[in-house]
């Protein structure tokens, strides 16, 4: 619905100026996006320039803004406890990105912080600080949420350290390029000291909303991830010559874990599974599939649900090797731990989202996000999503409508104001 | 069973020799094979030598000698009717390849000559012929069955001209280099203008015969192929935000295709179905799979169950894209029509075999022969498969017991009397 008619009347005393967010939005793409997309690759001269572009939108209020040892960028409006309110975001984006991705979190938070600036004279009940963090997608060293991982502190440090971008620059390098020393990155940590809260508004990237036809959702927490190779290993043979009973047939048996994982997603409520590849050796079309590797990916967002779904797979691998004469082997690729959010937070943004549009939804969030990692550290965290279009991101046709933007800058303001009091009331 | 105990007696007029085939063989591989296996492919150097190895085979008999214009080798021993008894076989290897490829039915070939020619003074009842076809495997140009084809008439002339190796060389300039001009290949058509019957002695290159712990068998037939890349075309989606049942999941359908293959291959009696090759686009474990292509090879004997089998993938392909919301496109890479035996040659192989090993058992040939060129050119035809250890070819591990080896000669020899006495008979 359009942002005039929703059901509950803005606030009197506030300034909020969502069209102002777009508005900023658009400058930015204007600034940073070729004709493929958004091009803000962490580290590079245009997400500098973007930098700059941000740290101008402070200028005229009391807020002071500095990088931490990470390349983290905060902007602190100091407030009468010490005990601050984070509003975080990224401006960098996947080479080819979409707009939003990232940036309409900084900017709604630049907004909000506005608005609260104006309200209470520059001295609002709790400090209220706007991060953007830096290198969230690792679209370059291949190791996202780079910041924020620096600032909770579960960065490992001897793998980034190793890390090269694909001119065979080192992450160290590249870092020290932009006036950060590597080795002191994990510093950026006493920024969290003080954090009693932390928001983060962001596209779904999903299409959950859109087939909903709702404008903002309340994220329940993001999904742990479990991934593997998982190879099965039969025997080449002749495709003429060797009857099918003979057959030890590598792709037989991976090609049972599709429909399987689909079982497997089912039964875990909201988990989702997916094998992304495929690949087949000898791979040639006179002979039975020698090795075959897929790629699993599993997640969901209650750890013992993960580990059934990650067990499930397991056994079914095996029993599928067993029926079909051939073996298999494991090799886990990745892993996080599910991140899921404050209670009382969530519940605060469901009703942010319901004063805004009339009505919300909660879902877990997919993808991961900085949100994850500031979780990860105890801070008490929730994220808002808005629609995406077409349920699609890191894509130059990323695109949310311009009143679900507007909605989700007011939505995140209302979550700023319930937050702030409950910071407030815990003392 | 060793060839001594065998329970018939050897026909006291015979000189035929098979240990010294089995020499011959160690020959020839001490000539042309390395460290890899062996390397006598079509129109190289070493090949030549080999050639060259058999030409001197004949000497001291009175047997005339020639290439065709395919370059196809002809040993001729005339008899008393111009109706000619063919014996064919390819000495060409792929890279790499078995000792026994090709080269055992050739010499085994030469050794039955010999026989036939002591036996009758150098004049048997029909005329004799030992073909040693040129470039059966195809190793170099990716195209097989060359000479043969281009004896039947099957050969497309527009396709082959433009056949190059992975050097850039093109077929006709290869040809060029061993003095065969390709235009004029066809012409070879012209020798088997008086042909009555075609024997083909093979290893079986599969697992059959050793599973049934039987040294000989008789081929009923050349399966006919249908090869196809099917390519399923879903969408690309985030691992972590497409809820299961919002994707269109390109390696789902596909992976519902390999059960079932099996199923059509059970249903078909002898067919057999394989998935050689899977490849995924964009391939990578953060998407769903929008693109899913697969490389499916069907065999059967007999051109109706063949299409069958064909239209029931078919169909399969369409259910599973429609319950995956995907599409699905089909490409067909080749094919070839069943070639079925003659039925008396298949009695009379049958009746040497057991002649020679007490036991008999006919099976179908799944890969492709120069025999099913010959059959398709419509002269009778029937092939004799000797067992393969580790059912296996194309590779230097290829082997057979070398007592198998004398018994395929010897009941190839057994066959050819047959075979002379039906051409005889049939006038």
């Amino acid at each position: 619905m359009p942002l005039q008619n929703r059901p509950h009347n803005h606030p009197m005393h506030s300034t909020l100026d969502p069209k102002r967010t777009v508005a900023e939005l658009k400058e930015l793409r204007t600034l940073t996006d070729d004709e493929n997309g958004a091009q803000r690759v962490a580290f590079t001269p245009k997400w500098v320039r973007a930098r700059e572009f941000l740290q101008k939108r402070f200028e005229g209020m009391p807020v002071e803004t500095h990088w931490d040892a990470a390349g983290n960028f905060w902007a602190t409006l100091r407030g009468e406890s010490h005990r601050e309110l984070l509003i975080g975001g990224h401006f960098d984006s996947v080479p080819n990105g979409g707009w939003l991705d990232g940036c309409l979190n900084t900017l709604a938070g630049v907004e909000v912080l506005r608005r609260i600036n104006a309200q209470y004279n520059g001295q609002p009940p709790v400090t209220v600080r706007v991060v953007d963090w830096a290198d969230e997608e690792g679209a370059r060293f291949g190791k996202s949420l780079f910041g924020s991982s620096a600032c909770s502190g579960n960065l490992d440090m001897d793998e980034a350290r190793g890390l090269v971008d694909k001119d065979g620059i080192k992450l160290p390098d590249a870092l020290k390029n932009v006036g950060i020393d590597f080795e002191r990155v994990k510093d950026c940590g006493a920024e969290l000291k003080n954090a009693a809260a932390y928001l983060e508004l962001h596209i779904e990237q999903g299409p959950v909303l859109l087939d909903l036809d709702l404008p903002l959702g309340a994220v329940l927490g993001t999904f742990g991830v479990e991934r593997h190779a998982i190879t099965f290993h039969g025997q080449a043979a002749h495709s003429g010559s060797t009857p099918m009973n003979r057959r030890k047939d590598a792709f037989l048996a991976a090609a049972k874990m599709s429909p399987e994982i689909y079982r497997i997603a089912e039964r875990s409520g909201v988990g989702v599974c997916t094998i992304g590849s495929c690949t087949t050796k000898p791979g040639i079309v006179t002979s039975v599939v020698e090795d075959c590797r897929i790629a699993l990916d599993q997640r969901h967002l209650e750890a013992d649900k993960l580990a059934a779904m990650h067990a499930e797979a397991r056994e079914a691998s095996e029993r599928f090797a067993r029926e079909g004469n051939v073996g298999v082997s494991w090799e886990r690729l990745w892993h996080i731990a599910p991140a899921p959010f404050h209670p009382d937070l969530i519940d605060f943004c469901d009703e942010a989202v319901r004063e805004v549009c009339g009505v919300s939804h909660r879902l877990p969030s997919g993808p991961l996000h900085d949100a994850a990692e500031v979780c990860m550290a105890g801070v008490p965290t929730v994220m808002m999503f808005t629609q995406s279009l077409h349920g699609i991101s890191h894509n130059k046709i990323e695109d949310t409508k311009e009143e679900h933007l507007e909605m989700s800058v007011a939505a995140l303001d209302k979550l700023a104001d319930k937050t702030m009091a409950w910071i407030v009331a815990r003392g």
